[in-house]
């Protein structure tokens, strides 16, 4: 098995391995059932950097008594559509979902729900919320800012996350249509893959320290920056990082989390940012009621339609034509719910390192 | 006076030119007003294909009786932080504000106001409606659909207008973070600028009616379309397609509007759609209390910090440093409240025949 070979691992196998992690680092039985949740929601969609990959940071993150594993979510202040929680500093897995229920809550009783959250940590794929939310039968937004990776236009710095936007709109009969994009050109995971591989980054992704574009992974690790959605001035590289900006003071200044290049560290062995602005990261929730616009059977009838004329769109030369966004992850989920989740080598290691630190069977 | 060349006029003049037009068109003046203060706000930021570039079109929907120049305005439905608009085929000018200011009031009264807007038509700058929302103390947000111009990734024809995403941050001593955007790789304004001057596009911007890139506006233009931010699959270009659909969503299925290439076209000589889906095209305006959230006076010094902090960004080689969202439209207005707005030759001769036409003296 090389290094980016895989194995295959049943989605249970996973999701039981992360909620017995979870409860080894002292999170309550429900919260580790809720976060491990999320995780394999991650996996199935394919979205393989922010599933279990992500539990050597967790568990690194409780175990040395960064995060907190029995938070008291709070809500610092409200109005009828609008909420603050303070996190406690639990895990995003969890104040995540627990801050969305409270946006869904709302929203079914006054039409939308918009909740801020500080003193919060990474809280997985922002899809997952937003699937949450149709479950209910809302439209669902979801937001998160995070460790600064991207320099805006015209930076040389690492000053902005990935900050993610997600929502989704349901179908009556077609699948929902199902955003979640990064604002960044990239997503880190693909840098990382280059990397391992020891093949140039496509033009228009990464700047070194010094602010120049670069094509080498290791520029980008080594003190460079990733560039946000639309790269460069003339492709909207401005739109790209202000769009970066709005996640980021939705979640960070709006809540009273930090934000920019103040957010805390994920991993254990980041640099920590030398000043606070806030409480931990932020991220922002919201639900809106369909039949609050429009009666909710005629807009998912449109919708259905709407994904029948885009899906019927004349193909570009060379490709099928347009997918629908949420296509790709869906797919994933059919065929890992059936055949498992490929895991590569570094993130069963990992695994395997957990497991004999928490003494939890894993392979 | 060569094609590009510009001459320039006060702003107050240009307001007064346009007001009267409206009214000639049976207009009510304080509408016609209105109408007139979107068009300067978009003029005096330096958004010069959404100011009085434009009332050559206002004019001629009007006068051939595509525009209702006295609508009444309807509310269709609503919850207490919900609401949608029948704007009666008005113009989006006189619509846009009035629904706006609904989400305002739901604002001030329950946290958030939310407002899909059917039956209208193109609104100006979205900028223009953050920055009212602003004026109340608000976070405002707006976005439109519009007449289809962009391709969804993958795809070889037009199905999508280039529906901007605004939303404004206000801070306490420093000006506030203004955030206008485009859902597409560049302005159709500067596609037309290129193509007036001879010059090849830059990469990634547009693609010919087979569907491949290309760089010759002609192309463009001959059946051809835009692409959405991000350009290319490796750069992202599923994320602008994906914004712009997000955006038409909101805008069309969610309030009875047209949605995708069925978005009614706003010049007259555009190619009507042979299917329509709903009423005119859509708006989606939103509202948020600062302090549903955090203390106003607390956000607005982070806001000042916030700005500072990202002004303070180490320059990429060759540039000043990253600017701030808003920063060149606030440039533009200062300059052009002082000296005005420099109008090019083929918008002045449009509304020199508007002048001729209407009776209505301009230059």
């Amino acid at each position: 098995m090389t290094e980016v070979e895989s194995k295959i691992f049943p989605i249970e196998k996973l999701r039981e391995f992360c909620i017995r992690v979870f409860v080894h680092c002292g999170v309550p039985k429900d919260d580790a059932a809720q976060a491990a949740e999320v995780l394999a929601c991650a996996d199935l969609r394919g979205i393989d950097s922010h599933g279990v990959a992500r539990m050597y940071s967790y568990f690194g993150m409780l175990s040395e008594g960064h995060i907190n594993p029995k938070p008291e979510i709070k809500i610092v202040r409200s109005t009828p559509s609008t909420t603050t929680v303070d996190g406690d500093n639990g895990l995003g897995l969890v104040v995540g979902p627990q801050a969305n229920r409270i946006a869904v809550d709302m929203a079914e009783k006054c039409g939308s729900g918009w909740v801020g959250v500080c003193n919060t940590n990474h809280f997985g794929i922002a899809g997952y919320y937003v699937l949450q939310a149709l479950e209910r039968d809302l439209i669902g937004w979801a937001m998160t800012n995070s460790t600064a990776l991207v320099a805006p236009l015209w930076g040389a710095q690492r000053m902005l996350g990935t900050n993610p936007i997600a929502i989704a709109f349901p179908g009556k009969e077609e699948p929902p249509i199902v955003i979640d994009l990064a604002t960044s050109a990239a997503a880190y995971g693909k840098i990382e893959i280059a990397r391992r591989k020891g093949k140039p980054l496509p033009e228009g992704w990464a700047i070194n320290r010094e602010g120049r574009n670069t094509t080498n992974p290791d520029e980008l690790i080594d003190g460079g920056a990733m560039l946000p959605l639309g790269s460069e001035r003339e492709r909207g590289g401005h739109k790209g990082y202000a769009l970066a900006m709005m996640v980021d003071i939705l979640c960070g200044p709006l809540s009273g989390a930090n934000w920019g290049p103040f957010a805390p560290p994920f991993a254990l062995r980041q640099e920590i940012p030398k000043r606070s602005v806030g409480k931990g990261i932020g991220h922002f929730f919201g639900a809106m009621r369909i039949d609050g616009f429009i009666d909710a059977e005629e807009f998912k009838r449109q919708i259905d339609e709407y994904i029948r004329v885009f899906r019927a769109t004349k193909p570009a030369p060379g490709t099928n034509g347009p997918l629908i966004p949420g296509d790709p992850e869906r797919e994933a989920e059919q065929e890992r719910r059936k055949n498992g989740v490929p895991l590569i080598r570094p993130v069963i290691e990992e695994l395997r390192e957990i497991s004999k630190k928490a003494g939890i069977p894993f392979d």
